[in-house]
């Protein structure tokens, strides 16, 4: 399938867009005008660039309010169009999108615009350029894509044909059946786009939250299944506007944008064994397969990196993991149990350090997750061009392969096996005790690229977005939105802090700023009070909970006295919903890092969405008190 | 007037939210339940805080979901009350906010509700409390101001009232004729916010996007107005939902928030000699006016602070700029003047320094405006909140004074007259030469309160809010919100840069980050072409106009090529529209700070909006060399 993208989906000059999509590696670009108007490269310059670059200029765009004028603003259009052919020829572009007129269309009558459409083609021949004329989701009298279909399809002109455009389709819920009248070679482009289920006019979606393929909430596999069932053979390129895309790091979005492309082509591949496909005429989409990724099975560890060892073990002893023993050849690599939810300790040390970078704190540095295939699982992320993790393997260790998530925590991808994993072994142990693992997984996101997050995940281990939330925090809503295996066994809630940390969490050499947002290990128990008991006899610092809490919880579920007792005397929070009950308790926190210790009753699958106010404020008020005596 | 303001409208903790509305001067505030939920003090101490901070807790809110159910539920909802009206006792607070049922209401019977309101008035009798019943705009069933009106009359119980929410009530756009309907004694509680005209769910509109009067689109003046009629002595309250807010400074939102009560109290006082309000019964409103301010009549002068004064003023003298003088008694500060463009520059040297905090740089310090009475402007802004400059005055120094915008800058009130001012006898200088003036000042403003500015103007200036655009830059949408006074004499377009540099240009003490959104004073001449070959002869270092622009420009205007030839051999960016031309060009940045000369022909009132991304990214690209050379 061949890629593009359209310089306005980035950040930055047209110089490190063009860099951006060819080191990310597209086939192609849209040149948007305005990043051409504005940039002091000769379009001759642009084009050599590109050429350079391996990139192929597929598309300029857009031309505007073109068609349904009269005459006399007619000729103007033409002249005003000729001028931009010319420049097409000068950067080697023989596809021009032109919208379908939104300012200054008068005339609602589809014989004028046929009647221009073929002119303009006229004239475009002249030229040797082709035009793809596209329905906006606004424009004036032509505003749905069959419509400019049947426009282009009377107008009968080999210069003119359409271009479809996901978000001006789908964002006026047209029905999709007339894609399939279309000769794909009628379809002069096809731009793809995502977009977040929102209720707010059209223009402003559209001009601002525009998203990747599967960051949205849009099935755009079936729309590109539809697009490929014509035989078209084009690009297929993202036309993506979206502010927080706008502002992030140009090579991170480009890459996004890559992966959202691939995932969305194997997606489709893997059905187009389908008779559908191959009735089409001419070589089609060319679709490429991934190695096949199934949901995984649970989470097998999390990797905690620390320069307090003391304290982060003295924690988990109190809440009851067992200290198992240090790796056989790596000998600042502890491994710590509570039934099945391990824990990897790497102190850092002057010494011990293996990464070039310089890291300091008590962090979350990674996931292990169980696949049902771990060697395809690794070989379809390269694939996703999710960078791989170095890591240094001894001989006769297990080989463990993982990926960096956007947020930079490690992905690693373990075979699923039944028994205890093989690695365990390493640190001598063999056997579980407690019954116990790890719930879920909450991790602190770069505010410019949270969009991206739920791709990778989507991607790579084939996890569900949830619908997303604001949580209010003292400093800000924060925004939460849940990644999850339909079975639950991996769960992993993202956090968007209301104050940008991107840099500092994406590094994961979390700064002091990062550490009110820390991010969190969730241990599911069998008894939360017994838990709790052993903790509070073992002296954790649990993290405070409010007595108009409790108040609050009585007044809201009308528990029986003993039970409210028994919850605030273990400071355990407490939800329930039609499904079960959801009991808990959050420790202090250690670096940017702290645990909460779960149990839950009945079928209850949320996480406590009442409780993170109160566990937010707590957090802050012990961050405001650590900074006072700081600065004392 | 009584005010008062929501906890929720404020980012912090319970306290810390109490003192900032007490330091503010708000006369009470709102209880949030979430906030009293998540904090560690009990109801007795807030109340006992509230008290020592001698400002009143006016209302608890909100209860939900209570009415419209069957009888099992409504027997649970009443005991879910009755727990809320002992804490209601405990914190000393003896009104309810009762939000119209949105989740659990089964019964569209306005009999059944009218009947459940009244057993609910009965329990609050019994508690001595007040029921604020307030229609939601997304209720389930009651969702406009006068059906709750209806309701409450109906169940006609002495502590059932109604609670007006403008935004419930303005973004449903319902007739407000029937305010008058309702006796002011049966108003329970008032809340006010305004509000941007967005198209959107009105549900994520409420909680995202409110602001305070003055900063949105509503004409608040009017609904107080029929409020004040009515006769209700309650509080006046702010309820706003705002993500800006939630993560900004406290003490500022609150400041913000007063303000926007005290600018709408003084506006309906100055009306309130109308037979309106005297027809109402009971103690009203208690509007107390300000001084009045006209629209100023022009920009007196811009000074500008530099610890580069060579590079400055070897600028200005390159835009044809004269120095003047120095001030009679203070020798680091200069006059420069072009017609009546005035420019006074300081000079930040170690010894020179009068502030108390360290600035350093090249950056835009203050704007003088000329009013019709700045003693009254002074005074009026004082009753504003709007925090004084300290200034040191010599004596014989005609004595101006200022205060603080939002964005750190300072605001100078002019007495206007028609001759040469008074202050520029104190650079040794009494006549103009060239025709010339300040056309426009382009402020960058912090990120969380960008709405702040347009009320601080509005409020204390009398200026206008224009439409906001968002103009594309290399990193990102800039959102740009002119004020301006009628006549256009004073223009300022404020820019929030997509990169988050609050701090920085607050302090004004810029940092390098916000060197990339610099702030420019924009001159108008008389002669565009005069003015760019006068500064080409003298080495001006013009900001480049990219080859591509002019091709651009000439496809969109069909121009003259004598015309764009000799645009562009004077780097002079051209716009037009059906009033008039804009010609303009630009000059590099010093520090923080660049200069724009512009001429405008006919009647164009724009700024040159096309040619704002060109300017952004010339920018971008040149900073973007500095620090590659500088880290070199």
């Amino acid at each position: 399938m061949q890629t593009s993208i359209a310089t306005v989906c980035l950040s930055g000059t047209l110089e490190e867009k063009l860099r951006a999509a060819a080191r990310a590696g597209f086939d192609g670009v849209e040149i948007f005008e305005q990043d051409l108007v504005v940039s002091p490269d000769s379009p001759e310059a642009i084009a050599k660039l590109a050429a350079d670059l391996g990139i192929s200029l597929d598309l300029y765009q857009p031309f505007r309010d073109l068609e349904g004028v009269d005459e006399a603003q007619f000729q103007k259009n033409l002249k005003r169009a000729e001028t931009k052919f010319q420049l097409m020829a000068r950067l080697g572009i023989d596809t021009i999108l032109l919208c379908s007129n939104v300012g200054t269309a008068t005339i609602a009558d589809d014989g004028v615009v046929v009647e221009q459409l073929r002119r303009l083609g006229d004239l475009a021949d002249r030229h040797r350029v082709n035009i793809a004329y596209e329905a906006l989701a606004w424009g004036r009298f032509v505003s749905e894509y069959d419509h400019a279909w049947d426009l282009v399809k009377a107008a009968d002109h080999p210069r003119i044909g359409t271009c479809l455009d996901s978000f001006h389709i789908l964002s006026r819920n047209t029905d999709l059946g007339r894609i399939a009248e279309i000769p794909g070679d009628k379809i002069f482009f096809l731009q793809l786009a995502d977009a977040p289920a929102l209720t707010m006019d059209v223009l402003s979606w559209s001009r601002h939250h525009r998203v990747f393929p599967g960051e949205g909430a849009w099935d755009l596999s079936d729309f590109l299944t539809r697009i490929a069932a014509t035989g078209y053979a084009g690009p297929v390129s993202l036309e993506v506007f979206n502010d927080s895309f706008r502002q992030g790091d140009t090579d991170r979005t480009a890459v996004d944008g890559l992966r959202s492309l691939r995932w969305l082509e194997a997606s489709i591949a893997d059905a187009s064994a389908a008779p559908a496909e191959s009735a089409a005429q001419g070589p089609g989409l060319d679709l490429q397969p991934l190695p096949k990724v199934e949901e995984p099975r649970g989470i097998n560890y999390v990797e905690l990196s620390t320069d307090d060892l003391g304290a982060l073990t003295r924690q988990m002893h109190q809440l009851g993991f067992q200290f198992i023993g240090y790796h056989r050849s790596k000998p600042h690599v502890q491994l710590w149990l509570r039934g099945k939810a391990r824990i990897i300790v790497s102190e850092v040390t002057e010494e011990a350090g293996t990464t070039s970078a310089p890291v300091n704190g008590t962090f979350l540095r990674g996931i292990g997750f169980e696949v049902a295939d771990s060697k395809s699982a690794m070989e379809r992320a390269a694939l996703l061009h999710a960078e791989e993790v170095p890591r240094d393997q001894t001989h006769n260790d297990e080989v463990l392969r993982g990926v960096f998530a956007p947020d930079g925590s490690e992905v690693f991808f373990h075979q699923f096996n039944e028994t205890t994993p093989a690695w365990i072994k390493e640190f001598g142990h063999d056997h579980d005790e407690q019954i116990s693992h790890i719930d879920h997984v909450n991790l602190a996101q770069p505010s410019n690229h949270y969009d991206e997050a739920v791709l990778f995940y989507t991607s790579l281990l084939a996890l569900h977005a949830q619908s997303s939330q604001d949580v209010p925090s003292p400093s800000g809503l924060v925004r939460s939105q849940v990644m999850s295996s339909t079975d639950g066994s991996v769960r992993m809630p993202l956090n968007v802090s209301p104050q940008p940390n991107a840099e500092a969490v994406a590094g994961r050499g979390i700064s002091s700023e990062a550490e009110s947002y820390p991010e969190h290990v969730a241990v599911a128990c069998e008894d939360i009070f017994h838990a709790a008991a052993t903790a509070l006899s073992r002296g954790l610092d649990f993290l405070p909970v409010p007595q108009n809490y409790y108040e609050d919880l009585d007044s809201r579920f009308d528990l029986d006295p003993e039970f409210l007792q028994r919850l605030q005397a273990h400071h355990v929070l407490y939800d329930r919903d039609e499904h079960g009950e959801f009991l808990h308790f959050y420790t202090s926190t250690i670096g940017s890092v702290f645990f909460e210790m779960i149990e839950r009753r009945g079928d209850y699958f949320g996480f406590g969405a009442p409780d993170a106010p109160v566990r937010l404020a707590a957090q802050h008020r012990k961050n405001a008190h650590v900074n006072a005596q700081q600065s004392v």
